[in-house]
């Protein structure tokens, strides 16, 4: 396990209207390379921490790959400010990205991952089978989950700029919270810690500190998460999304008020 | 002028506790294409307004022009639920994208605009000239000007999920106001309306309704924004960046507080 840049630093400010400088913990933003099979895929600015977890995720999530026994070995290494995770994947899923790749060549991308033309954008996700328990999630319980989550968001604590992303039974016991600078990597830092411990796929949702985004919701979709809530509001097309991938979308959800889109 | 699809869309949502059913204005998430003669660059997610100015902002706070003059045309195309906006750009910089692109070939690029290894990662900005104005600017100067926005953030207002651009004089007077759901488009927008007004240059201050995080900081240096102040904190990255670049950064500025980093 390599020695990660800290997830906080420490800097001199000037603090108005009072003018007194004081120390404050500032979140770190650092360039994380993601590697597969010797070829690197992604960078990404994030919070140096709990980077394995974030690497299965974001390969799962966005359909690197198939599940997690296509991922042999992962491996988190660090240099100065900046960091690199080597997976070593199937060459069934390292073929298929290969071939993504080919086809993309002479994009540089920006915004949508990658993608330079409106043809490669991909907004039909498949729908998820339905889970019965989901049909009766209450307000009350998608609360209770959001409410369980500020005394777990340690680092945010600290320096008040980091989302979070968390899981919740479906009778909203709140069991992992992780975070990040952003909010598309604390979503992928929680299902790839939902992978590892082989609990993908086990009933509950995803409540997050954010707004819910259109690449939130495929990033569920795609894991058959089912229901996410989300503090602030949903944009039309994460609405869209989750109506075709039936998934089930609260936001403005601050106790006691919330709102259910789909 | 193509209509273009609207910013806000009705949407039937269940509002608890009272569980009524009611009509939301929801922020559209649209897809809008950049495409430099004839060429389809890259693809943003965006609030379906000012799309012109987006893509001018873009082009110059991403080093693809080097000046307005460097752009012939703008014409902004909408079909269903996707925008394309055409820019007419000189050669030289069409012949620098080209070979920028080129260079690039089989990345398919994630998070930080297209960029896949950490080698090609560009955090050293150059350092801009300074403003002599900027050594006055106080605190309640950069307050003034943020409590003056969001009166002006209209769509926000409305639907309650959208970042805000704002520029102000150097005594505080917001002037302009530009919203878009994501943080680096509503800093785009607000750039490129200041360059179609050959206003780009004048003194003056752009403040958000965001986090700051590099990228900003990034696209205000490369057009010689000499100081930025933002609602939420920045991220230690965007604070080294401003170092750099001698732009004054200020953060969590919420009346009478405010944070002054670099």
């Amino acid at each position: 396990m390599a020695e990660l840049p800290p997830p906080l630093l420490p800097h001199t400010v000037r603090r108005f209207p009072a003018d007194l400088v004081e120390t404050d913990q500032i979140a770190a933003e650092v360039p994380v390379a993601l590697v597969f099979n010797g070829i690197s895929h992604a960078v990404m600015m994030a919070t140096p921490q709990d980077l394995e977890a974030f690497a299965l995720g974001f390969a799962l999530s966005e359909g690197i790959l198939d599940s997690v026994a296509d991922c042999y070995g992962i491996e988190v290494q660090s240099s100065g400010d900046a960091c690199e995770v080597q997976l070593e994947v199937s060459s069934r899923c390292f073929q298929r990205l290969k071939e993504r790749r080919r086809s993309l060549a002479g994009r540089t991308g920006c915004g949508v991952c990658g993608i330079d033309s409106l043809s490669a954008l991909d907004l039909e996700p498949t729908p998820m089978p339905p889970q019965a328990w989901a049909a009766q999630l209450q307000a009350t319980t998608v609360l209770q989950a959001l409410q369980a989550m500020p005394p777990l968001q340690v680092l945010n604590a600290a320096c008040g700029s980091l989302h979070a992303a968390g899981w919740a039974t479906p009778d909203g016991v709140l069991t992992d919270v992780l975070e990040d600078v952003g909010r598309h990597n604390a979503l992928d830092k929680l299902l790839g810690q939902l992978a590892q411990a082989g609990r993908l796929g086990e009933p509950g949702f995803v409540v997050m500190s954010s707004r819910a985004s259109y690449e939130l919701v495929r990033k569920c979709a795609r894991l058959n998460v089912v229901a996410l809530a989300t503090i602030s509001a949903p944009t039309a097309l994460a609405i869209r999304i989750a109506d075709t991938a039936g998934l089930q979308l609260w936001g403005l959800c601050r106790d006691p008020r919330a709102v259910r889109y789909t």
